[in-house]
């Protein structure tokens, strides 16, 4: 995305990414292809985020569990001549909407999906934003990691936790807990608790950059699932995440840059 | 960070991402804060980034590795009444200065130090930026580690390498090469080709978001150590990262959502 690139064409389509939700933490680019498209798609909670729109604007709201068919109708409208716009929170490209749309692509049922002009606009994660307000949880070596199975299997993801932890990297947990397993980020947090100390600094960033965000620090041994649902990102500390007091109260956390 | 928060205050320090160099991939909010700085720290690549500044504006530009002198001036100029703002290329939360600002601040020389009010804005990584040219590498799990050794045994680097090739992990590898340390590059690929096939993808990124941007995509067996300078953000597919042929003869590349 340089500067100097065409503005948003017709028969394109631009997979943007909103931020966490605040408009002062989403870039300009994102905002200029949503100004210049015709047609607008995604989960109705993040185009209520990304609206108000023109009247003129198409604004196709779908459901969260829909993104195959999502990114078809986003490659039919483009084909046919839209300006295309898919919304995702966070970055698209972060256990969002751009894989999904490449996937797509990779298996285009019209060869005129080939010829849409694609782009991905990066956003403000949902961890970088929960991570600004904490302090600098993530200023070291860290790794994000998604704790739905509904595409990986469980055992895979207790696999790669135990690794993470063996090379003590800071863990970013998205999608930590929904209502249809509400077992298994308290399956995560006891194989985490196995390998990492009890004082270990967990961060909780739910709704962070909207309204009624909340920030909470813990520690491993404190953390209680009840605490967690699908709208916390989790961010569990290495051995070097430390904490300092702050004169109002609260404290900063930060994972230091030297091992 | 919410859009109602105060103005940049005096007696405040703010650390802000300025994301990869194209101001229209720069957040709103870093924006508000260098209009509203009176002092500008940071190492001077991204300070002509930050720029233009007005007449009245301080600029103090340094060197790339005075990270904790620069964040002792920052305080001490907030201290005594001054609107700072320090600024890191990409997200200040990612390698990058707010951990060198909070490692200051915990061990503060100067009670003042605590009572500047801090705020760490964050900013798209290189990382998302190079990812979201080259498509969605980064949509499944993934880690993001540091090559250098200058704050880490070089021992530790390939025991968490080895670790993170193992739980099959996306590598978004940050500081690869530098002039004082040629050979660990080649050290570091060849511990990867021990552990993942010759045609896993690799993405190269140089200067994403900046004049000249480059974006390399090859193969693990195909890389060439000699592509990659401090200035490229190296990412190394998974067993399941793939690309699809464009039209125009480029690719794209993504990691499915899917294991």
């Amino acid at each position: 995305m340089r500067a100097d690139a065409p503005a948003i064409e017709p028969g394109s389509l631009a997979v943007v990414g909103l931020g966490p939700g605040d408009p002062a933490l989403r870039t300009p680019a994102v905002g200029d292809a949503l100004a210049a498209a015709t047609d607008i798609l995604g989960y109705h909670t993040y185009l209520d985020l990304a609206g108000p729109f023109r009247p003129e604007q198409r604004v196709h709201a779908t459901d969260n569990r829909v993104e195959l068919d999502r990114a078809r109708h986003a490659f039919d409208l483009a084909a046919a001549g839209a300006r295309v716009v898919m919304v995702s929170s966070g970055d698209p490209g972060v256990f969002a909407m751009a894989a999904a749309v490449l996937e797509v692509l990779e298996h285009a049922e019209s060869p005129a999906w080939r010829r849409v002009q694609l782009r991905i606009l990066p956003g403000v994660s949902a961890a970088q934003a929960a991570a600004a307000v904490a302090g600098a949880p993530l200023g070291h070596d860290f790794c994000s990691l998604s704790l739905s199975d509904n595409l990986k299997p469980w055992d895979e993801i207790e696999r790669r936790l135990a690794l993470v932890c063996e090379a003590d990297l800071v863990l970013a947990l998205y999608n930590p807990r929904s209502k249809a397993r509400p077992d298994q980020f308290r399956r995560a947090v006891a194989l985490i608790r196995g390998r990492r100390a009890a004082d270990t600094i967990v961060v909780l960033g739910r709704d962070i950059g909207r309204p009624g965000e909340r920030l909470t620090v813990t520690t491993l041994a404190d953390l209680d699932a009840e605490q967690v649902d699908m709208r916390t990102i989790v961010i569990v500390g290495s051995s070097r995440t430390r904490r300092i007091e702050r004169p109002d109260g609260g404290c900063w956390v930060y994972t230091p840059r030297f091992y």
